[in-house]
């Protein structure tokens, strides 16, 4: 029984890491295989494009992430993987919800507000080298979302604010077009296990500190040697609080291997002896993954096909379900439908009417109501309903001058331009 | 020989009028037949959406502007009549140039500032009721435009600043990706025919005065009655300056007519037998434009089937354009080319070198460049070329000690962190 449906996004502006694997791809791969979820992934291409100019550097590292994911297991019989630009669906639905979303929402989005600020400290144009991508990035992201009707949509607690948007896209546009779309929600990931880099910062693209996760044996071993430690000579205890070797080893190790390690800390082992222990305990676990992450590389043409199976998939959903929201919006094939007729608003000018009444004092009245209802002329109390329909006539057959002779008697509610055009209704030859 | 190729879009948000008419589809039909003019022309819809709410209208007034075209003679044998939400390509290339458009440019567009000084003015937040449709409306326009690389947009001066936004946008494009777009101009219509509305002023959907330009017989007549005059009486001479009923008849009206009705006016024509002359006059060139019209209204599956030919006619340009624009961002087939293999940044961290020189003043020196070219670490001068190897040998196999214990020579340019990483380089059993 699939019922709750997940989405995730992977920006495809760079190659993965330690960090990438251990937050992200390990623990979600395995999420993926529980029964009860239906999971999409997507190669966020468009998304890239945003912060990337360098074309090769987004083909290659959509290679490198689809091959990547793959590789540590990621099932696309049983998922939904795909490639965001495969999806034309995604754009469209990006327009469709460009226009039902409040550009005061996107002011207040903390990515282009920390662009802002940034600027404004500097003294710069608020909007200095901030491009429009980076103003519209949460719509694109409600359309990868709403696409899909996901549920479900696992963020860190940054993201939450991108997932709130999508929920207020949606309500709009169901609010304007009927209901449509699933009202998303974050799945705020409160443990994600983070790794530090070579500089004992976060490992994070943005601080260059990342080690590759598929490197070449060689290379892997040659990053962790190169990790920042404190000075400590061998022999000397060393304190596990804060190391970024140790955090590295435990995010592989079992509890056991780790409490030895701990144990090795204690006793002073030398920094280039317990980076070796770090490199061997990672190389298990990633060299048959490595492998076949080095054989899906080789074979593009391979990856490439199995993304446009994924993307024939995830179209299965899109192309009927934008064809209904194009539908909802006015996009509609000409000859569907008994199309309502829509009277040109103009036109209905031409069907005024008076009406005759009788007021609470008693008195006899008439108004001159325009095709939409509108009130353009109120007569004020005559003694008898002859008397109202004799002006009426009078009204109705010469128009303007009439109106003109008769003002004391009429409050003109409407601009004179409505009122005669009313009139010319009853007589067309009325001046 | 067709050159010059040359678009025009058309936003399906009413029914067209008089003022469409004489302003825009009657020039324009004309001009679409001129040999060496290539004419693009299509069914704004979605641009329609920002304004919008309302599908019916929306789907209702496309029929009426595909109708209306065809029935004035617009011939989809000889330009390219489409509808844009037919072109999927678009809203993927609305997003690509939203990737290379600055926020800020978007910010000074006329239509966004005006709501912005209007809010403003009403002491509202700037942005109230702005929606995102509106402040992207010029990225959209710009799409439309530069997918078929149309050199001229003929335009309004109050259009001028989108065709310059779309130039920026296509330069920025060309800057970063290589020479894919031309740059359009501005064909500006100096001369725009306008026509009085009902109350005398310009005829707008916006002001609510117009005249449909296929309403029933009658329907025009009576509207045309309903035309605001002054008040003088038949036998009394009238103006014709600033006469919408004049005005009117002579933008249908030969010379000559035109200068008999002056006499007549001159004469003290009444006003509703002038506006007689006018409504004979009218439907005398329109009324075999609305038996077309009427026939092609009640047949919308043959408009449909027309728009359809004229999406598959732009398509043959849109689909191939866009895979040329998408390989030239990075959105390739993985298997595609020999794909550079963008080493990761922080792996190439694991090449950096030593090198030796003399220095100007005939010292010996070394300095530790990473693998970026950066450079970490200069020594001060040596005698010989021997000592300044010697420590060299010494940093590369014990690292930070030997770094900590030579200080006083060596000048520090890189962070210790990145100097340590370096040295790790070369014996990966350094700490």
């Amino acid at each position: 029984m699939k019922t709750l449906r997940v989405l995730t996004g992977i920006t495809t502006s760079g190659t993965p890491h330690l960090g990438n694997y251990v937050g992200a791809i390990r623990p979600t791969v395995r999420a993926s295989r529980l029964a009860e979820v239906e999971s999409f992934y997507f190669l966020a291409d468009y998304h890239a494009l945003i912060k990337v100019g360098e074309p090769a550097r987004v083909q290659r590292s959509t290679l490198e992430i689809a091959a990547t994911w793959l590789a540590c297991g990621l099932d696309p019989e049983k998922v939904t993987f795909y490639r965001q630009s495969d999806i034309p669906e995604i754009p469209e639905l990006t327009w469709l919800l460009t226009c039902v979303t409040g550009k005061g929402v996107l002011n207040r989005a903390h990515a282009y507000k920390a662009s802002v600020d940034k600027n404004t400290a500097a003294g710069d144009d608020p909007d200095a080298g901030v491009t429009a991508g980076l103003f519209m990035y949460p719509v694109l992201m409600a359309a990868d979302i709403l696409m899909f009707n996901a549920h479900q949509v696992p963020v860190g607690r940054d993201q939450i604010q991108h997932i709130e948007m999508a929920r207020d896209m949606a309500s709009s546009f169901n609010h304007l077009y009927g209901e449509h779309f699933t009202l998303p929600e974050a799945a705020i990931e409160e443990h994600v296990a983070t790794l530090p880099g070579l500089d004992g910062r976060k490992m994070s693209k943005s601080y260059d500190n990342t080690i590759p996760l598929f490197a070449p044996k060689d290379q892997l071993r040659k990053l962790i040697m190169g990790i920042l430690t404190d000075s400590r000579a061998p022999g000397e205890p060393k304190s596990t609080e804060g190391s970024a070797v140790f955090q590295l080893y435990q995010a592989f190790a079992t509890a056991e291997e780790t409490a030895a390690l701990a144990r090795a800390y204690a006793d002073g082992i030398a920094w280039g002896e317990a980076k070796q222990l770090v490199a061997d305990r990672l190389e298990r676990e990633i060299a048959p993954l490595r492998e076949v992450y080095d054989a899906l590389i080789q074979n593009p043409a391979q990856i490439e096909q199995t993304l446009l199976q994924g993307a024939e998939k995830a179209r299965a959903i899109a192309t009927p379900f934008t064809r209904r929201l194009r539908h909802a919006v006015g996009l509609r094939p000409l000859q569907s439908a008994p199309v309502a007729a829509a009277k040109p608003k103009s036109a209905k000018a031409a069907a005024p009417s008076f009406k005759q009444y009788r007021a609470d004092d008693g008195l006899f009245c008439f108004k001159l109501i325009d095709a939409n209802g509108e009130l353009l002329l109120e007569s004020l109390g005559f003694a008898s309903p002859k008397e109202a329909a004799q002006l009426i006539t009078q009204l109705q057959q010469t128009g303007v001058p009439a109106l003109e002779a008769n003002l004391p008697q009429l409050k003109l509610l409407g601009t004179m331009a409505d009122v005669q055009r009313a009139l010319a209704h009853f007589n067309p030859l009325v001046a």
